[in-house]
């Protein structure tokens, strides 16, 4: 009988630019072994990074200005989500359904007012979140002589469900997909399709310990060691899908 | 500071037609208190029920036959799928996106030939996994004086993202969407679209304990009792988006 235990680190100060967020994490009191899997939400790694934009500094195009009329938007606001979208998939009244440049397709290319740290500013995702996470990894490895994997999360609707589940942005040291074709099932019958989301489903477990309003972005998973690897591995790009190989969209 | 606990139940013998589902998870140690919720993946569920199809039993229509040719499969089984299917989504090569009679999008409408009992034999969903998991938490109640949430789980696709994650398909007594429209963020600026997907995430947490290749299709989880509820709800159908309000398809 397997188990896991979740759970949420100790909420963090507000987090600026530069800051160092291993150290903030290990202050907070995070206690991660080799076997762990550290979850963080992706706006306290944007934050450290300096990815924010403060509004007041935007200059809405004419592009962004006609969308945001169509779908009563701040056209500042807008154009930002243009800057950081390498394409629009789908505009809806409200919200633009982007793939932004590293591949991943969700609502706004993951451009977020609220939490940012002021009412006219915007997180952005990290540029680069898998190297986020390899930076936090051997961060903590330095300083704790440990090395969990982490994972860096955003919330991301879904195709023809309603709500949002917690998913991986950027992963390292945890198997991306668990894929089981070439094993064989309880009655011996080779399994043809079962691929497990591992980093994904950890996304969404940690989710489920976090209050959204407090400030406990990070988020402990104890129980996934068979997962968890001494590398870095490839990284939460090696999710997506190409375009021409999708099977849903 | 939250925390989760997620175990799997030992595991069940081969599930048969007309077998108490809530007797044998009891004979196998299933221990949940009213404050729990019982992830249970559909496959035995569907099985107790008698949701399950020989081929030898199936004769393939024109339809079937024309698609079974166009992408390689057996007749019978796109026969099955055809008729578990409100309408097909899209086509791929070994595969049809359909929607359920349900609502679900899915790959194959959810019939299955894994642990299916028998190398001719395919599991479809249950005919209404909702009213599946109400039964199920009142079978519970009723010789255990405990109501344990239910979550009736099944590993579903995503658009743009390899890999699949558990997927809530029946729900009784779990919020299904935590909607934070209206609640502030930490800046006391108020929340726009903070919807998150609770059933969902918790059938996500529940899978990673599982070994699919093993009998262990039952898993509690302990620590999310704010999101249980004593009525069972609506159930899991009233998270398909229709499809004129779908953000992303």
């Amino acid at each position: 009988m397997s188990a896991l235990r979740v759970e949420a680190v100790a909420g963090l100060p507000e987090v600026r630019p530069g800051d160092d967020l291993a150290g903030l994490l290990l202050d907070a009191g995070l206690r991660a072994g080799d076997r762990d899997v550290l979850c963080v939400a992706h706006k306290v790694v944007s934050k450290a990074e300096g990815r924010v934009v403060d509004l007041a500094a935007v200059t809405a195009g004419d592009r962004a200005r006609a969308i945001a009329a169509a779908h009563g938007k701040d056209p500042r606001q807008v154009q930002v989500v243009l800057d950081e979208a390498a394409s629009i998939v789908r505009e809806r009244p409200g919200v633009l359904i982007c793939r932004t440049r590293h591949g991943f397709v969700c609502a706004n290319a993951g451009v977020d007012a609220s939490n940012a740290g002021g009412p006219t500013r915007l997180v952005l995702l990290p540029l680069d979140p898998d190297a986020s996470a390899r930076r936090l990894r051997a961060g903590l490895r330095e300083r704790t002589g440990s090395a969990p994997a982490v994972v860096i999360t955003d919330s991301f609707g879904r195709a023809w469900r309603r709500g949002q589940c917690e998913t991986a942005i950027g992963v390292a040291g945890l198997t991306l997909v668990d894929d089981w074709l070439g094993r064989v099932d309880a009655d011996g019958r080779e399994l043809q399709a079962t691929a497990i989301a591992i980093a994904d489903e950890a996304a969404a477990a940690a989710d489920l310990v976090r209050a959204k309003d407090s400030r406990e972005p990070a988020v402990v998973v104890r129980g996934l060691e068979r997962h968890v690897t001494a590398g870095d591995g490839p990284g939460a790009v090696a999710l997506v899908r190409a375009a021409e190989e999708d099977l849903f969209a």
